[in-house]
């Protein structure tokens, strides 16, 4: 008998009936539930990270996998205990956050919040804009964000590069980005933030792009230098479409609400109503193979 | 030498050079210039259709191709003197009115307006939202735009059904539409109108359509009923996103401005500003090949 921990009812609910599972309820917050010592296969939180003691998890004797629901573990990836696996929610999020990076980049190109504005007016006022047609786009990241951004632009006319941090055919290395960025008209940032990738967007990295190129961030905020990026954008030198920021939330009085030519979404890219049913499937998946004695999917710890 | 007619000075410019070609500027509006009764080739606007006379068209004796440089046609195709053959513009706009279908789609699903008046709020509230993952997407037309609206849509998650004048492997008929609208999320239109396909939206097919479901057109207003699309929306069945309507100009005291969950475009599928070079590089090629006496591409005369 496999024993997992689901943070809530409705999670317990999303995975449905397994033969042979038995399912403790915690969401990692107040005390630690009945059965906790027997649990084999946590299913975390983003959050919960900062709520489960390392006191709790060391007593979670049995623990063997931690199982994130986010595409980012960075919360988790100096909690884990030894002997212990950390997989993540890759491609759970994939395509919903895909699409809100495209959405965005439209939205601004494409100019819609006027439009919009116009619609609200009563007004029918047709006019040229900018597009994705012919545009060079840099995606940093060839994971399953990337590369689903990656067949939008590209059935809408534009042209993409790839950067990652393991370099391979059509992948170029970051170390190459100096030469590539001068050379692209919209940047997508989409991998994890790791001590490698912290501010892999600074004042130097934005400099590099040529005026009126676009930031695309629907990563984590901390991959940008957000004070470099509002310089930039106040100059109205660059634009920007950021479903993620730093710090997050966005206080009110922050500058870059008020900054030109920049859409911000509040870090919803992964936000839709079936994110839930899609990441028990990756749960239920995940504790077939653990039940078996299968290789796990989704292991990023060895990745960090 | 042959002679061509283009629109404007601009419109020659964006021609370029090519040898042994003659050309001719008109757009359509006022007296004829010298040299119209040499020119064998009109590259002809959407709306000169309305200028251009009979008596001028008839008085053009050399005249052997008209080449329209939108993707409808339906304004000339009842004007094209015996021995002309009419091409339209398939591919020009395809990439930019595919992408203009799909923000559109999204900003809706994801709710980009409603993030954006928190924006300029200051105002950080995210909050789950639908999204094309796990949609339905029902495409009436599997042209160029509609192939790439699937391309996009399919990387975000969707599940695609294409429905077309010519059925053809996994391409339904016209005739399948009343078993095939009620399975399915969003319906994008995406063919010519045609005297065929005049509200093809009609009352019924909307009824047939399941409740919550999108109407997408990014093709032409009057292939919907926008009377019975009026009523759908204002009792919050269904959703639209429109960026053609019917009448257009839509009048500032029009119901479709104030429907609910409609959002407006004012016919800006195909109006980026690279749009004029695409379209040239068609006309070159055309005329190319019509120096050398090869087939044309997008002849569509004969599709009517």
């Amino acid at each position: 008998m496999t024993t997992i921990c689901v943070p809530d009812a409705a999670a317990a609910a999303a995975l449905g009936e397994l033969a042979g599972v038995d399912v403790v309820i915690w969401d990692g917050t107040g005390a630690a539930p009945v059965g906790l010592d027997r649990v084999e296969f946590l299913v975390a939180t983003y959050s919960s990270a900062a709520t489960v003691s390392a006191e709790t998890l060391a007593g979670m004797v049995r623990l063997q996998v931690i199982q994130v629901l986010s595409a980012g573990v960075e919360a988790w990836v100096d909690r884990v205990p030894a002997g212990v696996v950390l997989c993540n929610g890759r491609g759970v999020h994939g395509a919903s956050t895909a699409e809100l990076a495209v959405a965005g980049i439209s939205s601004l190109l494409r100019e819609l919040p006027r439009f919009h504005a116009d619609q609200v007016d009563h007004v029918w006022s047709p006019g040229l804009t900018d597009g994705l047609d012919g545009k060079r786009v840099l995606i940093v990241g060839a994971g399953d964000i990337g590369q689903r951004v990656a067949a939008a632009v590209t059935a809408f006319g534009a042209a993409v590069t790839f950067v990652a941090r393991r370099p391979r055919a059509d992948v170029h290395a970051i170390a190459e980005l100096p030469e590539l960025l001068p050379r692209h008209d919209i940047v997508v940032i989409a991998v994890p933030h790791t001590p490698q990738t912290h501010r892999l967007v600074d004042a130097a990295f934005l400099a590099a792009m040529p005026d009126g190129a676009m930031l695309v961030n629907i990563a984590r905020g901390q991959l940008v230098d957000t004070d470099a990026l509002v310089a930039e954008l106040v100059t109205g030198r660059l634009q920007a479409f950021l479903d993620v920021t730093d710090p997050e939330p966005l206080p009110g009085d922050h500058p870059l609400w008020a900054a030109p030519n920049v859409l911000i979404t509040p870090h919803v890219g992964g936000g839709t109503h079936r994110w839930e049913q899609r990441a028990y499937r990756l749960v239920r998946e995940q504790i077939v193979r653990f039940d078996k004695g299968e290789p796990l999917e989704n292991v990023v710890l060895d990745g960090y």
